[in-house]
């Protein structure tokens, strides 16, 4: 049956019976491809049935579905076109994980951020209305991401202006970790239905025991009923705010699902769809496991038995046991985290110190200004956040915590290429953004063992501090059980060299490592620095390579533009060093897709033999003398 | 009396008749001394019992007093210790117009922009539980800037955390302008109390007529009641995210304040005090004009009349001027405002196109989705804003306006210095965060009738756009009627030369005019150019001033690290131009505090004589053959 979907027209076609099986199929079909490729699992199992009905109710393209984050579109990439390309699905120029204008016309709106789908929604309509066409936009948001500060902007917007347009909460009670919030207490209080539902009865049957009398007695009685919608209407915060509330709605019955986006479609103004769905829905191990299975690698489907790879500790994991084990010695650390417990490392941590452990939901902004609040009463917050999000926070870190100098502690993973997520999730502007705020100290180790160190270093600094450290496995070095203070703003030099110096910024070491091995082998002898600081700079190594006349290569796994090789450029031309020749290696000026982050790397050359190729035009055989 | 109040003690010995005389004087003393001053009068009227009964309940230091956005602290610094600098305000060296930290123990957290204050008052509460100590937490929050999202991102925090805190949501209806969105309408809704009053009336009086039975009924008419505190309740909204919520209460009125603080002081978890107050209370003028009586220059105070200052229109006009007529013949031209109609200039267009104007409150990061989303309907949003407030949509430029390509333009007012507002307002940053994100085009004009062609530019150019351009006057050319296209990418070269090149983006081009003149009668004759563009450079300009030996100065009235000019820098690191010398002029790593432009420049190193004696070290006789 799947066979035959090759568009929304033909999900349409099928009646109530046919949809079941074809979300059986659906599933079927996920379960076995995601077992290969990995990929977003448990979300999509859990809207088989709500895209399923958005498909079958709705007109795509004409009308817009704009899907929140994106990770849960795959059974809307199956329905439009796209199930041949799933073998592809993350993959270098296969199928992208999240919606992309250029695989279909529909996908209208791209995302991988959470929250910006409501907001993208307004702007549709507002264009429709313009425009004087007639459509309906429709943005399907979980409840997790709806914690998110510009969702309520949206709200805001949406219930005040008027306008048609369906919002879709696709209520999970998860975000990848379980909820938190009292946007949560408030979702759970209706789920659950207990208070109300049972007020709604009782005010009911009391109603109709209000004896029937004349006068002023009836209109207060009439008044009464209508003062009660308060009472029966079950999403009162989101009426309040302008919308028409439905639900909420079992989001695996399509014909509930149906009516109730029938009923929104006749309704005029903004209208919140509830529904309520489970995550991993028809796979026992996702169901149970559903935190593991968000994003999953290869499974066995059998057992559920993730492939787990094999190799040195994550750094990941290296933060979280770190930070775990500081916080022991030093009472003033404080965690905090924006809805990623598990995907920072903080588990162990919130295990720990339970008191100490914020969880404050998809709200980075929120988490940064915190962490600002916290460090004014002399603690050391440490918000660990993936360097993507941290974007969020950008204000806050130039407005709250850096123009006050504030002691918190910038924890930032993923920072640099990130394989698989591709575009959206790439982590590669955090030192150019970071790098022009004043008081700010941005540092990236070389290992997973360094990583230890410059946490001890950070929880140590008085000033707004980043480390920040790639996604992935550690190099496999010994990690040490002491910590040691390494000092700020100074470079380690890892080999004496002469001629050429290659200033390797974190994760960039070891290829760069293996890039003075290849010019070794030729005959050249360059000098081989971790950069470790790309702000401050280490001032004294810099006039030092100016003096002894050495020509420099920077390399970062960072936009090269503004990032840390601009900054030695920057400081060399403010120092007079006009002698030194500069050669920025970096990401360039474009957005890097998905595919594995050794591919990455190769597209826009950042390996071993382009640091090499690079570094060895500046011999006195090399450029400079042409 | 005010001569006897030097600290918060002062004010707590005063009885109720004597704080109304107080609240008297200080008015007086605002009106008086704002009158040759300016600063933000309207909402510092409109807090004066509100901030007395604030020091008269709580205990300041010890209790945390946080005021969000911060203009409205000049009562609380008058209470403090300040009262005799405020023939400084704003001034160079002054009184900062914001809580300063280094100002007063009792300014424990900085402002300037909106809604940080829950966060803050979040973090400050988490520390007071984790060092055991006892004090009150107290933001104080207007109504607009609960609208922005990070607000809602933190009350989220606190109604699932359940610690004590208070807010003071202080609500005269207004941002800077009327305010909009969903959220006010439901305050208003409270405020004029119309339903809930009367519903909580009628169903007290039909509670009382239930006839007493027993049994079952008894318990539903007792559940009944239970229920009904929905209807009883005004800020349900509230309650229902974990907040207890007190008022409304009038914000003029010392009894109900106070009474109001007290029972907060003695409620666990957090607390929403709803207070009523009236911008510009007291003072005829302002009451009745209280958006330019915001924040208003000198003024007569008798008349109320401002004293306008003289000279070119403002760019923000221009821009006003110039959208409006471009939108009459383009109809894809949508104008966005985050909550300033007026300091934006867009009041001409929204009374002119009322359908293609929108006010989103004061919500950064929706607004630039927004932009995004019409965007991809092939209308032309214009987003116009200020350059320090566009931080807060640094991740939307970023994820949804650049990686999606689309056809947003960015009018970026305020760029640069911007006088009196000082650090948290510096419009420094944002050359340096635009130029690393791909796809992005940024320019600034040398004058006002270069923005108007500027912005024809932008709304004719495919893909994301910036047009940055400075706060106050223009530099008094002639307006031309008819608009033209720049090129995209080219710079103007004003005045041909040799050995030197001044770059000079945007307002610093006039500068650079004079730095050419007095480089002149010396006898040099520097290259003069209109840079127009910080991306994409113009690389043909750059190739031959290298292939004609000239070195160069960039100038830029924006964060040196990372700026235009590290572009220029890159860009001849890049293409192996190692012999032209490049030196850059911008604002140094560090945040420029208040004063007038002319001084924070010259605090900075940028007048018309730092530029000619930077090039002056560049000719022969100069640094470079040193």
């Amino acid at each position: 049956m799947l066979a035959t979907i090759n568009s929304p027209q033909d999900v349409k076609k099928l009646a109530l019976p046919q949809l079941s099986k074809l979300a059986g199929e659906i599933r079927e079909f996920l379960i076995k491809n995601l077992s290969a490729t990995g990929g977003h699992l448990a979300p999509n199992l859990g809207v088989v049935e709500l895209t399923l009905a958005l498909h079958y109710v709705y007109n795509s393209p004409e009308d817009k579905l704009i899907w929140d984050v994106g990770h849960q579109a795959y059974v809307h990439k199956m329905l439009t076109g796209r199930m041949g390309q799933f073998d592809t699905l993350r993959q270098y120029k296969g199928l992208c994980g999240y919606p992309k204008r250029n695989e279909s016309e529909h996908d209208v709106w791209e995302t991988g951020h959470s929250s910006t789908s409501l907001s993208a929604a307004m702007g549709m309509a507002i264009a429709r209305d313009l425009k004087k066409e007639k459509s309906h936009v429709v943005a399907i948001i979980g409840d997790g991401a709806l914690t998110g500060g510009m969702a309520f902007e949206a709200m805001n917007h949406m219930g005040h202006d008027g306008r048609n347009v369906t919002v879709i909460l696709n209520d999970n009670e998860m975000s990848i970790a379980p909820n938190v919030g009292a946007m949560h207490n408030y979702l759970s209080k209706i789920r659950t239905n207990d208070g109300y539902k049972r007020a709604k009865e009782e005010v009911e049957y009391l109603l109709k025991r209000i004896p029937a009398v004349g006068g002023t007695m009836a209109k207060i009685a009439e008044r009464l009923k209508d003062g009660l919608k308060y009472l029966l209407v079950s999403g009162i915060l989101f009426e309040e705010l302008g919308f028409t509330y439905l639900g909420p709605v079992d989001g695996h019955d399509f014909k509930a699902l149906m009516e109730a986006m029938n009923q929104a479609k006749q309704t005029k103004g903004p209208v919140l769809i509830h529904v309520i769905t489970k995550k991993g829905k028809g796979y026992a191990p996702a169901e149970d496991d559903s935190d593991t299975f968000h994003g999953v690698g290869m499974y066995k489907i059998e057992s559920g038995e993730t492939l787990k790879s094999e190799g040195p500790p994550s750094y990941t994991s290296v933060f979280g046991n770190t930070i775990t084990k500081l916080a022991a010695d030093d009472k003033r650390i404080v965690a905090i985290t924006a809805a990623m417990p598990g995907g920072t490392g903080l588990k162990k941590f919130a295990q720990t110190f339970p008191d100490r452990f914020f969880d404050v939901g998809i709200a980075e902004q929120h988490a940064t200004t915190l962490a600002a609040g916290i460090a004014t009463q002399g603690l050391k917050p440490v918000f660990a956040v993936y360097s993507t999000f941290l974007q969020r926070g950008y204000d806050q870190l130039v407005h709250d915590v850096c123009r006050q100098n504030l002691n918190v502690v910038f924890a930032i993973d993923r920072a640099g290429l990130v394989g698989a997520d591709g575009e959206t999730h790439q982590g590669v502007f955090d030192i150019a953004y970071m790098r022009s705020i004043p008081n700010m100290t941005i540092m990236m180790p070389k290992d997973e063992n360094e990583l230890q160190h410059m946490l001890y270093t950070a929880t140590c600094y008085d000033g707004p501090v980043a480390v920040r450290y790639p996604r992935g496995n550690g190099v496999g070095v010994p990690l040490d059980d002491v910590y040691k203070q390494l000092p700020i703003g100074k470079a380690e030099v890892l080999r004496e060299g002469k001629g050429v110096a290659i200033l390797a910024f974190g994760n960039m070491v070891p290829l760069a490592e293996k890039a003075a091995d290849m010019l070794e082998a030729e005959g050249h002898k360059p000098m081989l620095v971790n950069a470790r600081f790309a702000k401050p700079l280490d001032e004294e190594l810099l006039l030092r390579l100016a003096k002894e006349g050495y020509h420099v290569v920077t390399v970062e796994e960072g936009a090269v533009q503004g990032g840390f090789g601009s900054a030695v450029l920057e400081w060399y031309a403010e120092h007079g060093c006009h002698d030194v020749v500069v050669e920025l290696m970096g990401i360039p000026d474009f957005y890097v897709e998905h595919g594995s982050v050794n591919e990455q790397r190769q597209e826009v050359g950042l390996t071993a033999e382009d640091i090499a190729k690079k570094a060895h035009t500046l011999w006195p055989a090399g450029r400079k003398q042409a």
